[in-house]
Order: C-alpha cells, then structure tokens, then sequence
C-alpha cells in the first residue's frame, strides 16, 4: 500500500519532469540538475563555474533549500537571475516545485539552467524535474564507500565531480576505489577532480559543461 | 491533500514509535538514535565509542542503510550483536523499521541500544524510532551554514557532535558560528567537539552517554 502510494507519486512527478522538458527545449535552455550531500560544495562550485561561464552565455539559476536563501543571495551578487524554493520540510525538489519556479524568469532567453537541488545522497535522484543532466558532486571527505551506499545517484547522474581534492594529503582517501565503484555502478559516467580552493579541474568542468550545451 | 497524507505518516509513525519506547523501557535500554549527513563519520565514531563501553555495558546497534551491509560488519567485528535494516530507497529510518528490527535481539537484556541512520540531515529528524536521545554528528568539512539550512535535525537532537577538528587547520571553519547557531535553534543542546582520528573529545562523548544512561 505505501508501495502503491510511493509508486504514484513518482509517475505524477516524472509527467510533469516531461512537460517541464518540452517547455526547457522551447526556451532553448539546456538544464542541468546540481546534486550532492550536504556540505560538499555545490554552491561554492557553481559560483566558480558561473563567473567563467556568464560572459558567453545568458543563465538562470533555481536554488532549492529547506528554509534559507543563504545560497541564493551568493548567487544574486554575481549577477545571476536567481529564483529560490522553499521546500519546508522536503528532502529534494520534485517536478511541480520547477514547475511552479521557472517561470519566475519571466520568459527570459536562457541558455542554461542550473538547478542546486537541496542536500541529499538519497532522494534528489528518485525525483526528475525536467533537466537534460545530472550532475552529483562527492566530497573526498564523506570517505569512499559512498558509490555502494547510495548507488542510485552514480547511477542517474552523467557527471561525478569529485570535490575539494586539495584535502587528499590529510584524508588519504582511496579516490581510485571510488571512481572504479563509480564505473562499476555506472559506465558511462564523465567523471572529473575539482578543487574550488586550488581551481585544479575548474576548466575541465566547464568545458564539459560548453560541450553538453543544445546546439540551438 | 498531499501535505494531509504526510501528517497522516508522521502521525501512524508516532504511534509506533511510542510503542517501541515503552518496549525498550521495559527492556531497560537505553537508546540513541544517530544521524548526520553522508560520510560525517558516524560509524568510524560509534565503533570507538562502542569499544570503550563493550566491557561496562550490554549493548546492541541496528544499522540504517540504503542497499548495503557495510557498516554492520564494522560492527560486528567488534563482537556487538548488530541488526541491519536496509532501506531501499528511503532516506531515513521510521518507527515500523524499528519494530521490526529490534526483536532480531531475540530478549538479550541490553543496557544500550544505538540506531546508526541513513545519512541524511532532514528526513531522518522529522520521524522518531522510539528512542530516548537524538544524537547528531556534524563534520566541519560541511562548513558552518548548516544549522541554519538544516535546522529541524539541530532543534531535535540533545547532543550535537562537531565532528572531524583534527581537519580545521587545513580548513578555518567557523566553529564558534556553529556552535552559536545550534544553541539559538536549541538552547538545551549539548555540543561536544571531537576527532576520531586524534581520539579528541571521545571521553567526554562517552561520559555524556554514561549520564544519560536510564537508571536500572
């Protein structure tokens, strides 16, 4: 019975994901769906990402959070058109949340969105919004078992960032195991090192992100 | 409608989560329910908090998991009867898992039962299992805005755990922010600084659980 229930809310949310899809490529915008644990550095990394990125392109940014716009107000001060949700209490944006937020760009021509989903390993995956790609960064500092735990976000995502690298010489991660987990759950996953301290891996990510871009 | 069928779970979970703490009463054990997000390091700080207890006291883990039985055989390792409730796709552990879990003790008299849950910083604080402490780990590696993204699982917890310091040198988070932010959401929290690595902090963790030890 909570089966049931579970199984019809994820079909209820991914019909709205499609016609979310369809009103993104209308726009010509490529999405890109931001997911990691908390505190692994998805906003520090996205500002990184945007400051190289805004020059060429026109972007919108969705922040989700439980309760703050903490994320949000960084992104504002670098120019950015920024629309914030609220979840309260949820784990994770669902398609209706998107739904409701894009238009808050007021049919603005983007060229890319970037959706910061909130801080989960677990449900962000479950729930589509629309996005043509999802992106998980792992912190080397949650350790490297973190593929065989929460296997269904290596598996969703087409890029594994594996963040603030510069940490390694004191943590002495195996990042090897978690890259070779990652594959194993996961062949076709890109995956790159990055640090925001050191910038190591910044341009790779954003090259990465030029060449998934819609040709429009 | 869809928040009237939430508040229905949360209150159907409730239920059993007052019947499991009347079992667990009756038991004479005492129980912690530990949560923090991905990789903060609860099982590496519950295996050396167990192994400096195991001589005192009887005590049994049940262990929260998405997909795998890796934390339980760090667990079992240590020769602590150990439960496993595996997840599958949800973030957080709920009462009903408990009631099932906990007769896997098969009436040992335990004095200690700790409940390792899913890692996760928002579900996991929004459903009680029946314990008698909420106890939260909290790496500095996170940074120091999560008491104000996340603050249902701060306001819920009598102990919060500041977890991995021996990595502030390399990092300069603000700590004092931490700390001042967790004690406005929850002024009767205790926040106890720790390291598993330099063993800092530990004997003040396990004197916190020793005093909140039900009387037999």
């Amino acid at each position: 019975m909570k089966i049931k229930v579970v199984k019809d809310i994820l079909e209820a949310n991914d019909s709205i994901a499609r016609s979310n899809r369809e009103a993104f490529v209308k726009m010509g915008a490529t999405v890109f769906n931001l997911m990691s644990a908390p505190g692994a550095g998805k906003t520090t990394l996205l500002k990184t990402a945007l400051k190289k990125l805004k020059s060429d392109y026109k972007i919108g940014v969705i922040e989700g959070d439980i309760a703050t716009t903490l994320d949000a107000e960084q992104i504002e001060k670098i120019g950015i058109p920024v629309v914030q949700i609220n979840t309260g209490g949820a784990c994770h944006l669902d398609a209706n949340m998107i739904r409701n937020a894009y238009p808050e760009f007021k049919g603005k021509k983007l060229d890319i969105i970037i959706i910061e989903n909130v801080g989960n390993l677990v449900c962000p995956a479950e729930f589509k919004v629309g996005e043509d790609y999802k992106i998980m960064i792992h912190s080397i500092t949650e350790g490297e078992d973190k593929p065989l735990k929460y296997p269904l976000m290596f598996k969703e995502s087409s890029l594994l960032l594996i963040s603030k690298i510069d940490l390694q010489p004191y943590l002495g991660v195996d990042i090897a195991k978690i890259k070779s987990d990652a594959k194993k759950l996961n062949p076709d996953i890109d995956i790159i090192e990055v640090s925001s301290k050191t910038g190591e891996g910044i341009d790779k990510f954003i090259k990465w992100i030029k060449s998934h871009l819609r040709k429009r």
